[in-house]
């Protein structure tokens, strides 16, 4: 929705603004982030490891940003840092600041009666807010969404285009939201009724805290009578589902494609990989890590990691360690039938 | 879309309109539905297991929906029935019952010459209704929808915001959709040519039946030359990808993030867990029940319950577990070889 | 958007345009493609495999594409080719040429200055091209579709509704891109700083080649600092997630609910199944096959098939399979018991 600004920063500059030792010329002008590989004049790249600092033989970049232990690797001008992951995603932060949009209602969205936008948001064009809800101050809502009626969203929020708020859903301050997403829609609650299905109202509400960020197109229910509640500071990557009155806790962290199915509790600062699934009705402790596409089905207490990943292999392989599987049951028969052939050595005496 | 109404029920009222045993003070007033937990004076409350009877001790509710054997375990009003969790499902719609928007056109949705929108029906903003489309008696299309060219949308049926009909699909009555789902794209039909993929166009359409609800950016693509199609009172949850040509059948219902191959054909009755996968051209008997994450490979003849679950464990226990796995050929080999060494027991007399 | 058009073609005329060898009347006029069982008179059908040419006995099409050697197979009308898969799609296309809607912007869309649409460009409601964006010829855009800043979309490109390109990403020639996907939201960049989650900016575009087709609710995010690319010829289905800085080879076709985490490469004429999942920063050689559901955790260097599909079974069987699983590390133990205790044969000596 914003333009980058061409604002440079001397290196000198950056060092000022974000700490870290600069090692060399602190009056070369930075214009961007770059990879290692793809840097040009007026860049600074960074290196994690130490496996990679042999590709900084041939870069192009006018500077580096290095462990403080890697400090003789290059001739580069260079910022020495604890952690220069952390330094690089601040770094870009403060190169790549965006212009924010002018605030103001487009003339092609609708404002519903009631429905409080104060002057320093930014409204997109088809944008609908419904009647009584309320954006913050300097939110930014992208063209084409949806903001239901009473629902809230936080100072210095941003939804990206055709972003779905449903009504009275509350969203902390500086939450991001990606395109697509959806907040609030029913959950999944139907009760049997001689072979058809009975619709379970769905009256509770998303509650979202601060910090927060949405994946596109991922899809959080609203609750079935209490909320489902996403705490302060958690990540959500792309196409994510969160079932019916789930609680997920504070700085966690889930990839692309994962889903929590309802009442589920998950702890804090845990991190669930790529297409993990986790049973409805469990929960998860504080510090836990499960691996990308495994399926948790009972709660986990304890912090640590977990896991169920099966790994491709080629398909003969896989097809003589599925055939295999599906015969453990006559192997361990087998087995059996040979230990009562065989005295065990003990009784041999 | 709407508000709640703020009606409250007295207690007889409900019992009046819903049947079951009423104890206790008929003439309270109840305002909504809530869990025994969270419940405030006001409320009417449900226990569907006996095992949850000890939370009643500590509630605020004002009533409690129980099943008739726990006439005596509480002393509040309470109504007594054979399926406490039915009767939530219909006090819940009783006392949430939404206020239905004001019919009518919004003066910024765009409906194309030939469209039949009935003035009972309600169209939010941004919406296009192409060509010929057709919409029932007090259909509701939330802002932001796109109804295709001659689409067709039985009476009653509720749209939520961002919700894409392609052109000639058919939808029957009291249908639900929620926002970003997107039913009659084309289905993923391609034929190979000299290294290249030449896409086959999809003429077919996808015909939905009553009673059908469709969860937040699911998929529902259209039909190669046939139809692709659901069945009466078929549930979808969110995020669930349906290929072109599949057919699902009445009152199935299926869990977030599942998807169905193309040419499939489900039966009646069946419930799909979450995230649970079925190839393309395979059949599925009716009340069949399929695991969570299971993938389903081939026809199932008969009614039952199918699962390819695997848990997940610590990491250390699945690194061993796979390990083993792995090596399961080695192991079958061994015990081959004891089984030589060893003379069967009717061999040795 | 657009009507099929009422045109018929002569079996002759097909056949002059399409090639193959004509058995029969030139003269009967064909309305459309059908299966063989729900043809209709003024239908063309088609019969990929002998096994299927029974069905021909009741059909009441036409016409028929068969394959040569299937020359007497019938005695109806019929096309004689060489891949009957390949020449349906060719005659499907043919006959459901589709209208173009009529060229221009619609009145309630929104240009901002400095975009660039041709006047054979089609632009719906609703839609909002950002500034600086740029439309190539006879571009067809959807209603309620955003086109960011300084995106490029190449020509003859066609957006369903509702589709989000982010600003600054490239997309090629002929690309079609189904309702609801997003191309270009910010990749899953985030460095962890005393138990917090620190975002790193996206900055990185997504890059599309020609020929491209992206299904429903797609989403694929933009790169870090590099690129996401897209090359040409790629087709992926829908709900599929591509994450930030991953490159997807030419003509690699990806079936539904698939995954490709950040920074990984696939190679050119992959097929990656429904639902399978790629690890991050791997990368995949050319003709590899995936198999539906497989995850794929590391590199794979060789052309061939790749599987990790574990099929369904009833939950009584496959309950034991789990049990024997889990208790491999002892039948494993227990072999290698009796192991000692039987001197091997060549000992035996």
């Amino acid at each position: 929705m914003a333009q980058s600004t061409a604002r440079t920063y001397r290196l000198g500059e950056i060092v000022a603004k974000l700490g870290g030792e600069l090692v060399g010329d602190a009056d070369i002008d930075i214009r961007r982030m770059a990879t290692v590989e793809s840097a040009a004049p007026g860049d600074l790249c960074f290196v994690t490891h130490s496996k990679y600092l042999h590709q900084l033989r041939g870069t192009r970049a006018s500077a580096v940003i290095l462990a403080r232990a890697q400090r003789n690797a290059t001739k580069l001008p260079r910022i020495l840092c604890d952690d220069p992951y952390l330094y690089y995603a601040q770094a870009a932060a403060l190169l790549s600041d965006e212009e924010r949009p002018s605030p103001g209602v487009h003339p092609q969205a609708v404002v519903e009666t009631g429905a409080e936008v104060p002057a320093s948001a930014t409204v997109g064009p088809f944008c609908h807010i419904g009647r009584g809800a309320r954006l913050g101050e300097r939110v930014v809502v992208g063209p084409g969404c949806t903001i239901g009626e009473q629902a809230q969203l936080g100072e210095d929020g941003r939804l990206g285009p055709s972003v779905t708020i449903y009504p009275r859903c509350v969203i902390g301050r500086r939450v991001l939201i990606h395109a697509g997403a959806v907040i609030g829609a029913d959950g999944f609650g139907l009760a049997p009724q001689a072979g058809r299905w009975i619709k379970i109202p769905q009256t509770g509400r998303v509650v979202i805290g601060d910090d927060v960020e949405i994946g596109a197109n991922t899809t959080i229910d609203r609750g079935a009578l209490d909320d489902t509640v996403i705490e302060d500071g958690v990540k959500l990557d792309n196409q994510i589902q969160i079932g019916h009155n789930v609680r997920i806790g504070a700085h966690t962290a889930m990839a692309a494609c994962a889903g929590v199915a309802g009442s589920s509790r998950i702890g804090k600062h845990c991190a669930i990989g790529g297409a993990a699934r986790i049973m409805g009705h469990i929960e998860i402790a504080d510090h836990v890590t499960i691996a990308a596409t495994t399926f948790v089905t009972k709660s986990i207490r304890n912090a640590g990691t977990y896991s169920a990943v099966l790994p491709a292999e080629s398909e003969r392989e896989w097809a003589r360690t599925v055939a295999h599987l599906r015969s453990l049951e006559r192997l361990a028969k087998r087995v059996r039938e040979l230990e009562t052939r065989i005295k065990p050595k003990k009784r041999k005496r």
